[in-house]
């Protein structure tokens, strides 16, 4: 188990978290299972993408469409904190990815690197759990 | 290892079962490890939210966007009973959500809660199976 | 933990594996616990779904909305290879899927299937892990 804080910017912050995720792996000596990375939290996500620019901004472009930052969101009109868009994103991205485990080594594809993502409306720590099960 | 049923109106009826999940997870004895927590079926989820009135009807008005009630779906045309809708939110979402258990309390952000959904288009009792794995 | 390889069509093609994950969970002798399914990459998914041609079709023209292959993205003007798309889609489905396993057995619904997607804009071999944990 490994808890992080990261420091990430406002709407759609985010982190390559992979090289920490398979130094975990290695670490618990877990040879075949799973491991779990979620945000804590209600207004951020952890998938995986590859991690380059161009793909990153096409992501943000999506969400920008399903859930813009600019509509108008029951939640906002509420609190009043104006990160209804955020909880919308996370809820449906969902808070975390769960990854196979296998011969002691996290399983990603060549490109396949695990992101967190802040969706929130201001800049945030975020806290990100890891956790990895199996035997 | 729990199941529980729980009776939920059509199309978006959802119920907050974090205190559920909590209490699995302390009774458990797991100290280390993770919770799944999924509907059983092709037309529920289950994920984290702000469970307020606001952050939900905004989550609503999303899959309303991605799948609305009233476009036409191939599988209505085979099957008749109306709820192609349903089905593609369920699969974009996924049936469930996992979760870290540290210190053995599930671990959620201090407005994270674990919600159901009935995403069916009609009024469900949906099973929902929650399991602890860990040490 | 077993590993297959699919050979699916471009865009979305898809393949139902749960009676190969049903009998990975029995032969696993794990009585509670999860098996988590996952494509190794960035431009997949595994999900549940009713397996039928209409509600994949259905799911196909939702993710078509939602990251259209004719839109423009960061990523093909990067790098060329027209599967920015793919990217998005991965990205916001995530790669795999998480289900409980009680009395030894996969747990799904009676028309919920566990569905490989490969989401690339050309034909792939696709890599698929599934591993089950717990007791």
């Amino acid at each position: 188990m490994r808890r992080w804080a990261f420091s990430l910017a406002a709407e759609f912050g985010h982190v390559d978290i992979t090289d920490e995720v398979a130094r975990l792996v290695e670490e618990s000596g877990v040879q075949t299972g799973t491991v779990t990375v979620s945000v804590v939290g209600s207004t951020g996500t952890v998938t995986t993408i590859e991690y380059e620019k161009g793909a990153l901004r096409d992501l943000r472009r999506a969400l920008d469409e399903i859930a813009p930052t600019t509509a108008e969101y029951d939640h906002n009109a509420a609190y009043g904190d104006g990160n209804g868009f955020s909880h919308v994103r996370s809820a449906l991205m969902g808070p975390g990815v769960t990854l196979p485990v296998v011969e002691g080594r996290l399983v990603v594809g060549k490109w396949q690197r695990v992101a967190v993502f802040n969706l929130d409306n201001r800049p945030r720590d975020r806290d990100v759990m890891a956790v990895v099960v199996g035997d």
